[in-house]
């Protein structure tokens, strides 16, 4: 038995180009005497769909996408991800499905049991779980088709207080009572830099337990925020990984069922570098949240600071330096270098840009305003706010004049502690690196001039300053970044108390003033633009603290 | 026995306050002979705690909290509402419950079974719900103890799509067969302006179904965007509503168990109309936003039109009209009168007020885009939104100097469309009337104006217009707010389809427009300040849409 896996980039939301692709993979699959062809979760309409699944003209046109693709499925079967509605009175409105069509009929819908709700997960907020899982039969052989988490009962967990163990049930044990054959799983798993090795351990275990191959089918591509990065696998019955589908791209493989036992276990396979992987993933991205939301140009402020080159470098990469446009905006407070090491980036990377000082809006805000301040006003945190403020208002009306949207260039270690001006450098689109922390963002750029300076050296090895009065540097007001990152990575990935931290052996002070920087900045990162998630624990949607707690 | 409600407002996250308002409680109670004083849902940490509730440090306090609490229960039982540990190798880590302190002993912990995880509420993100509810003895009375969703196994619902029973359990239809003599249900039930009906109905359902008296804890006050109303409620065994506390406000009262069935039922008790309901809500949103986050004096633009009036007399109410400051920022698109209604506005307020022309720097941006912008650059939205983001940059500035929070302005239909400019006056701490549609902020102007003229009636009667450019009204590219209002109701809140919207009578054309704006400004509405929510759907945390998606 032929069994071909179809790992697509879906635009969620957009169920039409989805079933496109979804039908021209059937047809392929098909001209290949493939007998079985797999989609991943939620395919028809890709992941997260969120509320969208609570409007009836959105579940309607879905399901009229399944028909659609059933009339291409004579002499195949399709297992396609999509929504399917619970007819039952009580419980949720809809079940997370794995359509089996087969030969023009719909010959079974396979429900998901366990609901991933914690992180950036709500699928309890839509579906209902399943109680009952059975196998399917295709051709005479007995499958368990799974969908993602359900043969996720037992986790790997990356914070001391979590519960490895969210479910009262395990789908598999049940399942194997039907003495299946094959196990598939459909997923739409998404990337973060350590979730390839959980992976291949969940999916490893699965197979050993159960000494039955496994066809594990994700997706890829980039949906606002959330990045899944493919890799798509099979896995003898012994738990070894016997093939790997393309990373961040599309793929399209078969393989045969009786053969996967047979096939030598990739040896020793080592992923990616965690720093390749974060690249690859920010590139897509960024590729795909222009590509989805009908946008070609990017326009971004070039300081001639690590965290803009980085940016500009990715996004280079993603849309093309042409399409990438740079305005420098000094002020009398940036340093030399910073107009000419952003000269040398722009070039080098192909960008258009232009220098716009800020010096007389600068002068028009303060003379405006003369007659509401002080009278003996002082230079404080309002003047240099209104920099990087006017900054913020120059990029946008560029973004408004040519249709470039903005991109955001703040990182995870400022957005964590609130060292950025709300309506100013918070400002963007997108922000492609508000995940990275400072640390990370060195390692990015260096990892990009492998072979060549991209990026200027001058660039990086200076130290990191915001520019915005004489003499400014971040470690004035702040831990060095390689103390700073580690202790919000204690606080923020893995959630332990403050007098956890102090005991791995920080400083105190340190601890205490970083953690409280983050829990009132909160109020900041609420109005971010969306931020591409590469780790465990991004800001944003998987994250959810109330503005106003007061909590130390 | 004598049982006391204690109707509290929590702060959220703050467990040292609550903790100590409880004691307070507590004591009074048994000052006045109360047998059980009963709190709301979360009591010890408010609600929603969100995320807080995975951090270890957290739970920690809340247990510690407790205990403090139990060495003041000597001679009386108090039911709290606070986060308990699942100690189970499986399931979530939490359980939402309600302690029952007796003697300074913990006598029982009874857990939450129904976990509301849609629009607003993730419980099930972090509670394992409970199988196995049992009543609790008191002094010798068995007694149902209930929290919120417990008894709403069967709700009315607002949507032609959602399913009224969520659950495929009751737990009063376990808990029934203990012959319990009470139903206690401790709440943390967000305001709507149509929620209290829909309570009142559940309540009296219960009580009737199953011939008991009920007792119904709710808690007041706001934490960011979420309102508590308060009105707690005394139930007969009839199912009739024979007491209520105070809505917006703290409460304290003390009823005879014995009593409670010849109480003289609430004669056809009429809540407050819809539009004194949201008045009071958003009053006390602002409020206890300023208080909660530590801040005392507000900032806002004022147009002169009717959003920022009606925002300014709303703070005035909330903080003290010495406390609200207006900038007054005309531009050549000024109508004449807009400085003058303004001016009317502060002065009745008692605001102190600056007028800064933004003229200049609206030129001074021009002059230094000049090189950049094309040779021949014609007026457009850029220049709209030019004006916008320097007024946002104004308010920001004095925000900064004197440490006024800024208010946005934005009402929920312009929220809808997309009608507003992003860093500009999407600018704001908080969003008072951004889930209040235009229509209903005429009527709450009109309201606030029953008894004498506050809001000026040149600024309620003129045509509405953004004044961004010569002659400009916003029905030049809107249908009027009588209809567009009613097209976002049946998409927002009801989540009708374009199709049934259409059918049932609104031009296909006006539909098609408005929810193609809705769908396509969602990045705006991520940047969005807190929106103080009013509504059962509410833009916010409630209502979760990709950006990327692409659905018309």
């Amino acid at each position: 038995m032929k069994i071909a896996i179809a790992q697509h980039n879906y635009h969620v939301g957009n169920i039409t180009a989805n079933t496109k692709k979804i039908i021209e993979s059937i047809e392929k699959a098909k001209s290949q005497s493939a007998d079985i062809v797999i989609f991943s979760e939620l395919a028809i309409c890709g992941y997260p769909p969120q509320d969208l699944l609570e409007q009836k003209g959105f579940i309607e046109l879905s399901q009229k996408a399944i028909n659609n693709i059933l009339i291409h499925t004579q002499g195949i079967t399709a297992i396609v991800g999509a929504p399917s509605i619970n007819n039952a009175e009580e419980g949720k409105r809809l079940y997370n499905s794995a359509y089996i069509l087969q030969n023009e009929q719909i010959k079974k819908i396979v429900h998901k049991s366990l609901l991933p709700t914690y992180d950036i997960f709500d699928e309890y907020r839509y579906f209902e779980p399943n109680d009952i899982p059975e196998t399917v039969e295709i051709n005479g052989h007995p499958i368990a088709v799974t969908i993602c988490e359900d043969i996720w009962e037992e986790q790997p967990v990356d914070q001391p207080f979590a519960q490895s163990r969210l479910y009262k049930k395990a789908p598999m044990k049940k399942l194997i009572a039907n003495q299946p054959e094959l196990i598939i799983n459909i997923a739409a798993s998404p990337f973060s830099y350590n979730q390839e090795e959980k992976r291949k351990d969940i999916l490893r275990r699965n197979a050993y337990e159960y000494q039955l191959p496994l066809i594990y089918v994700n997706q890829i591509g980039s949906n606002t925020d959330i990045i899944f990065d493919g890799a798509s696998k099979v896995v003898n019955d012994n738990g070894e990984i016997v093939a790997q589908l393309k990373r961040f791209e599309e793929d399209f493989q078969i393989f045969s069922l009786q053969k996967i036992n047979k096939i030598k276990p990739i040896k020793a396979y080592e992923g990616d570098s965690r720093i390749k992987q974060i690249h690859d993933a920010l590139v897509l991205g960024i590729r795909d949240y222009f590509q989805k939301s009908g946008f070609k140009k990017a326009v971004l402020g070039l300081s001639g600071g690590i965290d803009s080159a980085l940016v500009a470098a990715l996004a280079a990469k993603a849309l093309g330096g042409e399409n990438v446009h740079g305005l420098l905006m000094p002020s009398k407070f940036s340093s030399d270098h910073s107009v000419k090491d952003a000269e040398q980036l722009a070039i080098k990377l192909g960008m258009t840009y232009n220098i716009v000082p800020i010096k007389d809006i600068y002068s028009s805000i303060n003379e405006a305003m003369k007659p509401v301040f002080p009278t003996d006003n002082q230079f404080d945190v309002t003047e240099e706010n209104m920099q990087a403020r006017s900054r913020g208002l120059l990029l946008m009306a560029y973004s408004n004049k040519y249709g470039n949207m903005l991109l955001n260039t703040s990182n995870k270690s400022e957005a964590a502690v609130g060292y950025s001006t709300l309506y100013g450098d918070t400002n963007g689109g997108l922000s492609p690196i508000g995940d990275v922390y400072k640390t990370d963002v060195y390692k990015l750029c260096e990892y990009i001039n492998t072979t060549e300076e991209i990026i200027p050296w001058n660039t990086i090895n200076k130290p990191p300053s915001a520019e915005l009065r004489p003499d400014q540097q971040d470690s004035d007001s702040l831990p060095e970044y390689n103390v700073l990152d580690k202790i919000l990575f204690e606080f923020i990935e893995r959630k332990q108390s403050v007098d956890d931290i102090i005991t791995q052996g920080f400083k105190s002070e340190d601890v205490k003033k970083v953690t409280r920087l983050v829990n009132t900045s909160e109020y900041k990162r609420f109005q971010f633009p969306p931020i591409l998630r590469v780790s465990s624990k991004a800001f944003g949607l998987g994250r959810r603290y109330p503005i106003v707690a007061k909590f130390e």
